[in-house]
């Protein structure tokens, strides 16, 4: 149900031009951000470069390698687009297409480190470190470039978000502010945990150590998860442990926090 | 017991002039945020839009937005002055009334919300929006200005506090950083908590969904909180259970976080 | 087993000559913040300056303040040399040493609060609050420059950390993100915890109250700790319960964050 | 023939409502400068303090000082209204009331000084020398702030313009870029030209010493003048002699550069 | 003799290769203004924009607007490698071709004037008046975007040039700092001089009117000229007249601002 | 008459402390330019590279450079002491030390030219050559780093101040606004004017060649130089013509810019 990249910009433009026209104060942040580009790739490597500016590293200069690894990755646009789908349709306070693009920290956040991604993947090492210090500094969100995560992302509020080098994070995952995907132990292997499709993580959540979490499963608000959670099942607690029944359902899509309180 | 607006700017005025002579590095900060200002709340919109200015919307244009907010709404104002008040008189580390308003994120956040909560009022989203989204990148604090707030407010040391946009927060309450008011389901009405007067919130507890807490409740640190807290109560724990026995006191005054461990 | 600050020194010039060549867009980044010094002193004020650099307080301005709480306390900057060497030794995704220097919130933070500290020691307090407050901004890291913090600190991540007025705080010691050292009461004695050398806290544990935790005791991620905690001793729950046997290590070493779920 | 001040502001309004339509790249631009404004006052206030904006005097605080300049003397900002009246009548390069508001350093500067006027005749002689200096660096105008300069002044193109300590200049003049009222002798009285009503000093002229230019008179372009100048003359060569006729016109106002070349 | 941009772009690429080399403070600069780009067109509209940056445009949006005009108008690119070559060929004190480039007022001023000019053919007026400002605040060079100007255009020194609304300028023209073309009376028609290809302008001369200046003409230092200059001829003085023989070289070229004393 | 680097030192520190007291906008910023230096050297580093920052090359690094050059020649920091007392001897509207300090442009650009120089004279071009420009955009004064220039310099107002590559000026020499010394030829040798001791160089003068100006000679305002000039002359004119007789003053001392008009 997600909308293709081109039904996306299309969207957003008619919202640019609604919301500017409606506020003169913005109209030219509506216009640099979104309303001046020719696509949506244009206007994605505009905005978050902007947010990246630093003295050291101007926003220009960081535009220019986001733009270098959308052309040699195709798919960092498209997991743009749907991650912004995935804000609009789970959650209840974003009405309209641009309000991630434009506003959300955690959105912003994951484009910005799909790039230091790639970077890390062209063994540009040192730009790809200095990447993830401007995302924790600008956006309150540690990913280590290293990192492995899927598209459909949503990351709400985002503030204290801390993802582990060998963390890995399947599609269509939620995950709420101060979530960690910690690392246990110090071996050649992965130390951090695993997450696979569809998996919704509540606010403050701690996941530590190589973890398996399964598909649609749902770690509760505040728990400390410290071994595999089997798919389709809530775990909550310190340590988490599992409580309520199986379910079919994709709990990152419908971002349903509540669990029962009998465990 | 608190200080009238008048008298609450006398009293900052004193201590500026005194702070100001006593460290020179700083004596122009003293002067330009406090002792060139005719009034409280001239002083207040120009240090918080200072805090706000962006190249997308400077300073000077956010103080005008502020100025706007004040005349229309007198309110604004003296919760901001209570606020002040409730820091000094729960804090033992703010030993003077400057000290909120010059340097604790939480009290400047909750001032520029109630100027983005105004907006939202008077139907102006999108700037309204875009505040939220200064907000939650300066002060760390991502508060929805469709969320209903009182006065005498404390965030202590604020970062990572998150307020969803149902929730309605009485007067008098204090919250510490890493709280959550956070949201259940997706329906018409309302998705977060009501937190009622005098309620303390301590540092990382997780309320979700529209759920009650109580006049003078205490919800101990680190608590996830799934379903109504009775007032004068103390809860606890992941999920939190009623904990201690019931209490005349408002928690939310004497900041006191301890909790009987026998739980 | 830590490098003296010579040693130190060599190693990070060695590496940064290194980085430099093999990425262009950072070469006068590694210039300018290590390569162009003379020393680790001066490359240390150098770049924490240019971090906490605002209007009201220019970098150069706080470099002199650095400079001179360097030459009036010696300690100050054999501890930055040890906290380094902290970071090296116990995080497995920092394997070089200009790492910390040059990237981590949480090293960055320490090194600022230790002259908000030094500062508060000669009566300046309010340049000490303004420190304060900039640091909070910066790194999103709340340390009252009353605290007492010892060397060979890790804070990983950093996010959310708050350390209150009277905390005490050893040597060796490790701490993750949305950590709390938070107080209760508010008598004129010591109303936060005091941590011995060694110990490991974890992702988002409060530690509230005048509580002491003993050498080399371990706080589980997530746990809220309201009564002291023996030496060697694993702590973790809502409220935290001692679990697992005694140990000899120094769980800040290994940065162990695993717990036996038995509890 | 000018404009009233409220005239004036209404044809500015105008004006913006239509270029900002225009081209959305300014929109916010016109907005912020113009449209957002309730006077011509806090329009030329805003607009003015943010080109002086810099870290020692942000501009919010020189619009503070510009206000109650404003306050205190009314005539500052009619003289403001008349400036802009003589370069759309005098310059067919200013089809517009907004341009020399919007871009003409020269006009700008002007509105800067006589606040820097202000201030010194308060006695406030650091900020006028500080202003002075903000000036010269901003718009590349040097106007000492003790000269007295009249109304429906313009300065066209202003790169390089001198005006000296006890320089006179009177009103409906018409100045050009490179110009210099500067100084002979170190005595007590004036040491600087004093210019009387309706005077044209073309481009690159430099009058020096205490001699009075009478009214309507004309100084050719790259005159050197050295010795008083009869009213409605015009003088050229260096040094100056007089050339051509005398003419009952004022040529500030027709801008006639044009001289006689039999001299 | 002058250079392909291909061939341009080369030698500017090896210059800056070994300047980057040694001197590490510019190394990065170097970088992010030469050898990080794939074209001569790409490094162009990063540099210049780079210096147009400001908070209501900011240099990405500025940046965009260049990549157009050059897509749209293959001359402006052609035509300031011509400028570069002209200052490479004419200026003694100019060495290698980054100079220019890099650090030279006046062929920067050129290249953004060509953009603001594009936009005036395009009909928008109001950014074309935007960036004439920007221009004349950051290069103290004022240049109307209407004014029609060649190539193979050197500017020394720059501050102070004033080209009006009317001027057209030719191929191979050489003018110095303090140059001002202005304008007499106020018609239809032109108003501004019109200068041939080959001119020299020397430093501060002030011309005048819609006067007609021949190929290869010479206009001594400090020259008022009210009249038509005569092809291959030197003129000086206040007003100007012709001095020394007609010559059939063009002084563009030699830059030979001397003239025989006897006039 | 001048006084010590250290009695200059004293009359400064005394003057900021009153001139701050008076002036509590400006409070911070003479405690941050003058009074918070342990030294003249210290303060002068300090507010020349603040004016000096840019992105490319931040203040504290430009600071740094300063730093070396004054440990490693002693003669440049006594110069600018002259230059100081020559400001305060020579310029009526100058009546304390700390004006040509904090304020004038033609001060401050001489001061950085001085370390551009020195870094030439090291072989370090390309940054002599970044300063250079930096320069020319921030006090609109353009001085080759190769030029020689001797102590107790005064450039009055400055803006358009042009001294050529070969050229070579005396002690006490005193310069205006839009003054120019100018190449003629391209040759290997000198292509620049040589100036004596105790020369005045009244505004807008050109001098244009290899040419020798004697001791004590004075250039009237807007005359045009091209050959040598007598020591103790006075030359006026377009080009410069000998007026006057011959006088054993100083000019550049009395700053008596009157001449004669019998030319």
């Amino acid at each position: 149900m997600s909308l293709t990249v081109t039904e996306l910009w299309s969207a957003m433009i008619a919202e640019a031009r609604q919301y500017g026209k409606n506020e003169p104060v913005l109209a030219s942040f509506y216009h640099a951000s979104i309303l001046n580009h020719a696509s949506f790739a244009n206007a994605l490597s505009f905005h978050i470069a902007a947010k990246l500016d630093c003295d050291s590293v101007p926003a220009m200069l960081i535009r220019d390698v986001f733009n270098e690894a959308f052309e040699n990755d195709k798919g960092i646009v498209e997991a743009a687009a749907l991650d912004i789908c995935a804000h609009f349709e789970r959650d209840p306070a974003c009405d309209h297409y641009g309000m991630p693009f434009l506003y959300f920290k955690g959105f912003q956040a994951i484009q910005a480190y799909r790039i230091a991604h790639w970077l890390w993947q062209q063994g540009r090492v040192s730009l790809a470190l200095f990447l993830q210090n401007r995302i924790a500094s600008v956006f309150d969100v540690d990913i280590h470039p290293a990192a492995v995560i899927g598209h459909g992302i949503m990351i709400d509020h985002a503030t204290g978000l801390v993802i582990g080098e060998t963390s890995v994070v399947g599609n269509n995952v939620s995950m709420l502010h101060s979530v960690t995907l910690g690392g246990c132990g110090s071996g050649p292997g992965p130390r951090h945990p695993r997450i696979s499709d569809g998996v919704l993580v509540s606010a403050g959540a701690k996941l530590l150590g190589p973890i398996l979490v399964g598909e649609g499963a749902k770690i509760a608000a505040g728990s400390v998860v410290l071994s595999d959670v089997a798919a389709h099942s809530t775990v909550a607690g310190v340590p988490a442990k599992q409580v309520g029944a199986l379910s079919a359902e994709l709990p990152a899509l419908n971002m349903d926090q509540y669990i029962s309180e009998d465990i």
